[in-house]
């Protein structure tokens, strides 16, 4: 029951009381979906709230409605001992009502403002000193036209919010280019300015996936390689493999800088990072997610302990698990939906049967061109075995 | 939808059709709720017809009832494209009213029959000419003296049906000491007969998983050691490591048990055939399970495909995974409840910090003593070690 008492309290010491933890999930996607398997195994109660019927997390969708409604969330959060997310899109004003009843929420308000809002988040790292591209706010066209000067005649720029999978993003060389962004930021409530940040040239990118619990515990997962087609993550490889231009202490230095950040922002949950790795061997922060990850999907088979579980321990405040890999390698390849495609099932038979090393994993979506629909995962000793095994995997799935 | 277009169609070809592949399980226990991970990652629709409210399938549970009602059993099945067991109770009456109806129903009734009645299942391996302990029905006390005479005088009585973890089992020296079971006989509207077995001299127990899918295609995982304690599975140890008496084939031998038992009796999921390796190196058959068994749990973590996997994609007629190993060793370790514990999530917080690489598992279920709450599991490259790990992680949890 969530009420004054448990402010005091993280989930797993309420439990210890009720005998069972019950877990809250705003959201209904396949990352609230992801979430069942290790409840279920650990024993905790998961229940989703989703944005509508038949969603990816159905299966535990006990309550359906708009996660921007204070009321429908607070009667949601009366059912469970701690609320996590699917996705970072509750706003701060419902999640302020939430915490002012005692509500256990992971990860904390403060912390979430980072992962919604882009300019808060380049502020924040460069306050703690996290390396970052150069980047400035621009409230109008002459300013982001100041800064394409600054960096060479080409910039990205971002819209602070709602941005996801390429969306809110855009490469420009002159400011006219986002004037339908500085229009509506005219209308908007909330953001008064774009992001505007220098075009990295990167070899690769890379993300470092960290859980950290309300009592401080963090632990950080091999780094890895992002691979992304038209701004969509594609292929992740565990751990990344070194390129002629990596630094020695890759991993250390993107642990490090995992931990800076998890600690910094006392996030709570797992994190991921995605970084860039530069020509030149630096590590510079792109993005942050604070819920379990695309990039992570590879550790349900690859990790002892994969990040779904890992997000639950954290948010519940139960130790964290082991996050070495199971094996040497691990790569997952996601799968797009297509108009010539049927639902996955169909192209099951003959996908299973051709890669039975190889693991599925479906998220209940109907199939739209573009849309990730689910994602295959292979684990064993080499990686450019592994790599060629996902890959064949996958596009029998997406080709069927 | 259940009707007689369906009779000649397998679940996966009517999910091509339908788009989704809905499993019903009829049973609520720790079985059917590990069924939900593998049916979530997959894209199957899972459907519970749970014993009551509450159960360890709880969160999958969409119908409550007595699976002996043929009413509620059919009701249930129009909601479902296939339909498999957490349990081997459902009377063969409510089976034969299910495929009249044109249900898919695996296993298949004709195959369950061996797995739910103990004197079919010696006569039928005795049949196919699988290896079996010295065995004869009895119907009094005359005929159990003659066979403790023909055996040494120690044999083991099993009651025909009912039986599980050590219930329905004893061993005796005279009749009398089964006069109870006699007496039940005469009531008994479907036995009219014990079972009598010779009490084999045994190295140790033996597992060996199966799967096998209505096309035909097998599927065997190594074979594991199994530790009772009270008539209860207590660890599993896979592989079977070798002992001094280990005949060089053992993993042969077992295998082609396994193999010959599901073609000969057209087993449709997964099967455990639980066996003994005598002193002297040879391999009998003691019990089968028609089901995913406690001697595969250790699959979750430690095979590529797990046997809640295997067995929905076998029940499906989805094409079977790969039953490899991911690590070289697993020890699955059982967790049982007692008077002076609490629910499992007390005992999380030291078992967890102290065995981070230790995969727990709980069932939702209220502690009792003796009852299966829980099990853990640990992957590792060497079998000691690993088994060191299982047992320390599982004592934390059970003397918590």
């Amino acid at each position: 029951m969530a009420n004054n008492s448990h402010s005091a309290e993280t989930a797993a010491t309420a439990a210890g009381r009720a005998g069972k933890i019950r877990v809250g999930v705003i959201g209904g996607g396949q990352l609230a979906r992801m979430m069942i398997p290790p409840a279920t195994h650990l024993g905790l109660e998961i229940s989703v709230l989703a944005e509508a019927p038949g969603m990816s997390a159905a299966r535990a969708a006990d309550a359906v409605g708009d996660c921007r409604d204070a009321a429908t969330v607070m009667q949601f959060a009366e059912t469970v001992d701690v609320i996590t997310f699917d996705h970072e899109h509750v706003p701060q004003e419902v999640l302020a009502q939430l915490l002012a009843t005692g509500v256990q929420v992971h990860p904390q308000p403060h912390s979430l403002q980072y992962a919604q809002d882009k300019i808060l988040m380049r502020q924040k790292l460069s306050e703690i000193g996290v390396p970052v591209p150069t980047w400035a706010t621009v409230q109008n066209p002459a300013e982001l036209d100041a800064f394409l000067a600054q960096v060479g005649g080409k910039a990205v720029v971002k819209t602070a919010r709602g941005g996801y999978d390429g969306k809110g993003v855009r490469v420009v060389t002159a400011a006219a280019e986002a004037a339908d962004w500085f229009a509506a930021l005219e209308a908007d409530p909330v953001s008064d300015a774009l992001l505007a940040e220098e075009l990295v040239p990167f070899e690769r990118e890379l993300s470092q996936l960290v859980a950290r619990r309300p009592s401080g515990e963090v632990a950080l997962w091999p780094v890895v390689e992002t691979v992304q087609q038209d701004g969509v993550c594609a292929e992740v490889i565990a751990p990344a493999p070194a390129v002629a231009t990596t630094a020695a202490k890759l991993q250390e230095a993107a642990a490090a800088i995992g931990r800076q950040i998890a600690t910094g922002l006392e996030v709570t949950g797992v994190m991921a990072v995605e970084m860039f790795e530069t020509l030149d061997g630096r590590l510079l922060v792109n993005e942050l997610a604070m819920r379990p990850h695309n990039s992570g999907h590879f550790s349900i088979e690859g990790s002892i302990t994969s990040q779904f579980e890992q997000h639950l321990r954290a948010v519940t405040d139960l130790p964290l698990g082991s996050t070495a890999m199971t094996r040497p390698a691990a790569v997952m390849i996601n799968v797009l939906g297509g108009p010539a495609e049927g639902p996955m099932p169909v192209r099951y038979n003959r996908a299973l049967a051709a890669h039975p090393a190889a693991k599925f994993h479906s998220y209940g979506k109907d199939s739209r061109p573009g849309r990730k629909v689910g994602h295959v995962t292979v684990i064993g000793d080499d990686t450019a075995q592994v790599l060629q095994a996902a890959r064949a995997a996958a596009a029998e799935m997406e080709n069927g």
